[in-house]
């Protein structure tokens, strides 16, 4: 029996046929269009859900060039400069790219730049710098020999960042550059709504309207050779302007500065511990944004249609995760998807009928070429994203790029068949159901929170780093484990005390002073004391990297007494230590040759803590126990079958529950057990390429199974 | 020819003969008597100068009993111990060696004792707080719950440190624990200086008081186990007691805190950036300890003896590169010699007649037994130190230990038998004449400055630290090298702007936020200010680990623009890093697998800098310029023959003199070149364990040469 449905499938007027047939093998039930393809006429009147891709900032280059006032904008910085005598010139504009970015002086630029001093911090004043437009540089007066300064400035977004990666990636030839404009600014708020309703009206045939996304762009931008110089999937930098910082100004009744978007260059990276100024700021871009979000979701409702959102591009101010977006209306979500973590980027959002992944590869000439392997690009990304699609399902998967590529690969077309039938079938056992969890919780706390759930340790998406793989590794872990799963941040901490009872076990993890570990959060007495008070009731505390780092008073990891380890800086080298012999242990049992990722250097145990695994005087794991609770901290965690079952151990032992471990279980780490109350039934599912053997326990008892590669087999619960 | 002289003999009763032969054969014209051995009187009329170990300290446990109240204290921390209620027990002593230390309750507690809220910095109310003396607890009520909190304390040091560690290494069985005094109070001031105006009468063959040393231990507490706790052979804690305190109260003005002291439990480390209070206790210590050593040299002098002072045990306060010691008037320095970095702590020190290296290895049983190899440990020991020798020559060697030990090993006698002749020889070379120097200075730039002069990164002595040896190797590298090396500290900067002047090359080595590297030094623009203007006029600058490390305003290295290198900690990881190619250069030219010590993670390059080295993108070596000067960036620099040769080469770039290089030259970098012009004498010395061959370049030419194992060889200059 064939099923049929919750399938998405890219087409364009060159595949016509091809595409009803591959509808019928896919089972189908969507198809779209992309940018650079088009839907053909012929297929518009077919019986099936159309997508139609709507850019609402882009794409009308005569609005944009009749209103330069309302461009999009962002905050730029300048080189850091440093002054060799008492005057200085800066050039703005050097390191960036010319086409996609300029200078705005439309806008008064003494009150919209800032320049700053940045040997000592202090703002240059106003009056001692002016700006030369011919040489773009600003000039300034009685500065301070070798001090170094910055100029923050406000630069029109003249090439949409995103169509100028596709057209230089896809070498688009004779394209016009896409400018951008500001759908919050009132011209062109009044112009975009008004075109969406006549465009709706024009597209009769369009079921679902795929915004691609809605108003502000990530930060992105580039440098003087057309490459990427800052990229911050999550960054507010490009949705600013001097028509929106006045509002803000307004609501929270303090001045603003560049300083609160430019952030010491950093532009307010994930990373950077969230200054109080930048909460507002994003808190104020939500609400307003989601005003106008709802404008257009409405319209599309009267119509008729579908609104669905795309995860990225212009995605920035509408948070998923935070307070507003689950009232919007928006009836679905489509996004991308890399990894487990990714996936549940997604599929868990809050207040949305349906939730739809584009799966890897991309039907694009890179993989779908002589001597590509497109299979094993999808098999990869089909397994990785399954384990999190097991415990939290997307409800649709589709496809994206040029169909006529992948027409070329028939066991890449066929192999796509059977993963859109299996996963018709998980989603069968999985939808509606509540998968079981276990009895505790999995707390993740950073400075974030729940605004960035399973968004944590990236900068752009899902692409790997050396500083963040030994952290992001605990996420894809957990995208995959039968935990309720919640974010919280330290500001959640100090607004309510009880925000930690029953959180079961407590993961920090991260670099020392980013907003992951917690930086200045650390010198808060009420947050240190939340913690060890937590855990000594007999919560659960997992310390990953440098947890709660904050140099202060004798230590550096200020739950020391929680870890059972600290760092040592060189402050303390006076201070003879003595463990470093590791022990046996529950939480090493079975463990060879593990791999912590990027040494963290020089931690050190107290005396009562138990030794898991020392690496040259450096401990990469070791456990403690506080009153009646237990800790264990990591050095890192990259992700492997291999470390998703030391952290499947070390949450287990640390909320007490290790008597509990082996129900649902399955000996070998390359296999996993899911179960679904709701329709009484189980799966076991083989991670790997190669066939696998296991031990499985259920909650009565145990069975030996034998899996092919890649396979997932479904039970009845007696 | 036999030589004879400037060779001190260890002796003993049980080994008079053996002496005289001893005497002989090394050519020697001192001996001396050692902890645990006794000077023959037979010997004692040789015509032969004679040393005798003096113990201002100890030694005399009957004046201590007598005098509770003036035996030596130190301060101590608690464990912090964290609240789990409203109040809370603080167990003083544990974790301390009961036989070693005991709380000191005769002093007003109140007054000199600290209980520290550790969690939020404060001071804890001293009404809240009292002491039970049975359990040895303090009691703490009203605190807050999950605050840890420490009690500073004073205590007793009953006994000697060093007496205890003789005492358990040796196995000493039935010993009396030797207890200390303090010599600063004054009835042990008044009766130590009777005492030894007394001692001085009954030893009319005695030349040489040897003081081991004057006053106040360094910093060496032991463990509940008797295993060494805490140990800082530049550490003040032992030299308190409130009568010092009162008298420095006074002197500055201001109320001491036992915090000044404690400073979180780091005892004032070398490695913590000293506070104001730390400097202005050593100050007024310095010129305490110079009175009153003043008055035993005194003695000394008017019985016509020699005073020398052995660096090591009670040295603290007699600071020999600080200001007041070469005022003294003592004769001689001896101490022992571990490395060519502690030989020159010796033969650097200004002001005395002569200095003496204690030779390894020691007379101990642990080497001179069955298996044991004794040449071996004298031949690293002394090849190592003869760079330094050649460079700053000591005047004097010697041995210590039980000399009927070393007799057992023949050829261990013959070895040093031809080691004094050596070392005889090339002082006769060296000698009253300044070695030449290259024509700049190298400059050590960080918080300490003259005062610890040879002595950075330095724990115990000559101890090897993973957090150490990566920075210690630059020290060890230039105390062989012909150049004229200064050290200075922050303060000097900020106190003389001109001290910049003519400084060479300046390094600035070490972990981040430590002393060394500066830590919040780097907060202050004029220190900024003042290192850019230096490079950007010529200056040459080597930054080695973490140089100028204080994370604000965007960047970590604070002169990121002079290094051209800064690191990543994660708020930058939006922005893309592009320069990672290694480039040919003068400076890695002939660089094969290179080993820069502990990994220093995260450096990238700026766009503008030369990449030498790149590990997995962490840059290990990189140059830039800046204005006219030049930088080099190390990661870290381990002692190594090629190690040192590649500092000599980072130097001559960094000054701009890479065309001189080749000048006094070997181009094996196992072989070094050392020029006397006052002797018309130059030496070619092999500094490894076998036969080398090398390229000799003088002022004219160059020649090949081939050199026996160890092989040092003198030439006359045409």
């Amino acid at each position: 029996m064939k099923t049929k449905g919750r399938v998405t499938v890219p087409t364009d007027v060159d595949v016509i046929d091809e595409t009803l047939r591959i509808i019928d093998l896919w089972g189908a039930d969507a198809i779209r269009d992309c940018d650079g393809t088009n839907m053909p006429e012929e297929l518009s009147k077919l019986d099936i859900k159309q997508y139609a891709t709507y850019y609402t900032t882009r794409k009308d280059n005569a609005w944009a060039t009749a209103h330069p006032e309302e461009i999009q904008q962002m905050y730029l910085m300048s080189d850091p400069t440093t002054a060799t005598k008492t005057s200085l010139r800066i050039p703005l504009m050097k390191h960036y790219y010319e086409k996609q970015l300029k200078v705005n002086t439309i806008d008064d630029i003494k009150r919209w730049w800032e320049v700053i001093d940045r040997t000592t911090g202090e703002v240059f004043p106003v009056e001692n710098w002016s700006y030369d437009e011919n040489t773009q540089e600003v000039i300034l007066n009685d500065c301070v020999p070798f001090h170094a300064y910055t100029v923050s400035f406000l630069a029109f977004v003249i090439w949409d960042p995103v169509h100028m990666y596709n057209a230089l990636t896809n070498e688009w030839k004779g394209e016009e550059h896409q400018m951008t404009y500001d759908v919050r600014q009132p011209k062109t708020q009044a112009y975009v709504i008004e075109k969406l309703k006549r465009w709706i009206k024009e597209h009769p045939e369009v079921d679902v309207i795929r915004f691609t996304t809605f108003f502000h762009q990530f930060t992105l931008m580039f440098n003087d050779q057309a490459k990427e110089k800052f990229v911050d999937w999550f960054g507010y930098s490009a949705s600013v302007s001097p028509y929106i910082l006045k509002q803000f100004e307004e609501e929270v009744g303090y001045p603003f500065r560049p300083e609160y978007i430019i952030n010491q260059g950093y532009h307010n990276s994930t990373f950077c511990v969230p200054t109080k100024e930048y909460k507002d700021f994003m808190q104020f871009q939500m609400r307003e944004v989601a005003k106008l979000v709802k404008k257009l979701v409405d319209i599309t409702h009267e119509a008729g249609k579908e609104a669905m959102m795309f995860l990225g591009d212009h995605w920035i101010g509408t948070e998923p995760f935070g307070p507003y977006f689950k009232d919007l209306g928006i009836d679905a979500v489509v996004g991308s998807v890399g990894s487990g973590t990714t996936l549940r980027l997604i599929s868990d959002i809050p207040g949305v009928r349906y939730t739809e992944g584009r799966f890897l590869p991309y039907f694009f000439p890179d993989v779908f070429c002589e001597g590509g392997d497109p299979i094993k690009e999808a098999k990869e990304n089909w397994v990785t994203a399954r384990r999190a699609i097991l415990r939290s399902p997307l409800d649709r998967i589709g496809y994206g790029g040029y169909l006529k590529l992948a027409l070329k690969f028939p066991d890449f077309v066929d192999y796509i068949t059977s993963v859109c039938d299996e996963f018709r079938e998980l989603y069968e056992h999985v939808h509606g159901a509540t998968p079981y969890v276990m009895p505790f919780k999995v707390t993740i706390l950073n400075s974030w929170g729940k605004v960035r759930s399973w968004g944590t340790h990236m900068v752009a998406h899902a692409l790997w780093y050396k500083e963040i793989y030994s952290y992001s590794g605990i996420l894809e872990a957990l995208s995959g484990m039968p935990f309720d799963v919640q974010f919280i941040s330290f500001d959640d901490i100090l607004n309510d005390e009880h925000v930690l009872d029953g959180a079961g076990v407590i993961i920090n993890a991260g670099d020392a002073y980013t907003a992951y570990s917690g930086g200045e959060y650390w010198d808060n007495p009420k947050i240190v004391a939340a913690l060890r008070k937590f855990v000594y009731e007999g919560g659960g505390f997992i310390g990953v990297g440098d947890p709660s780092a904050y140099q202060k008073e004798g230590h550096f990891y200020q739950l020391y007494d929680v870890l059972g380890v600290d760092k040592e800086l060189g402050f303390s080298l006076s201070t003879d230590k003595y463990n470093w012999n590791e022990q046996a242990h529950f939480l090493n049992e079975g463990l060879h040759d593990p791999f912590f990722g990027e040494e963290i250097k020089n931690v050190f145990a107290l005396d009562e803590t138990i030794v898991l695994k020392d690496n040259r005087h450096n401990i990469q794991f070791a456990t403690n126990t506080y009153g009646k609770g237990r800790s264990v901290y990591l050095s890192g965690l990259p992700f492997s079958f291999e470390n998703a079952r030391l952290l499947y151990r070390c949450l287990f032992y640390a909320a007490h529950e290790e008597e509990n471990m082996k129900k649902w279980y399955s000996e070998n780490c390359n296999v996993e057990v899911n179960v679904y109350p709701n329709t009484n039934s189980y799966c076991v599912v083989n991670n790997t390429y190669e066939p696998q053997s296991s031990t499985i326990y259920t909650d009565k008892d145990s069975y030996q199974i034998d899996l092919e590669a890649n396979e997932i087999r479904w039970f009845t619960i007696d």
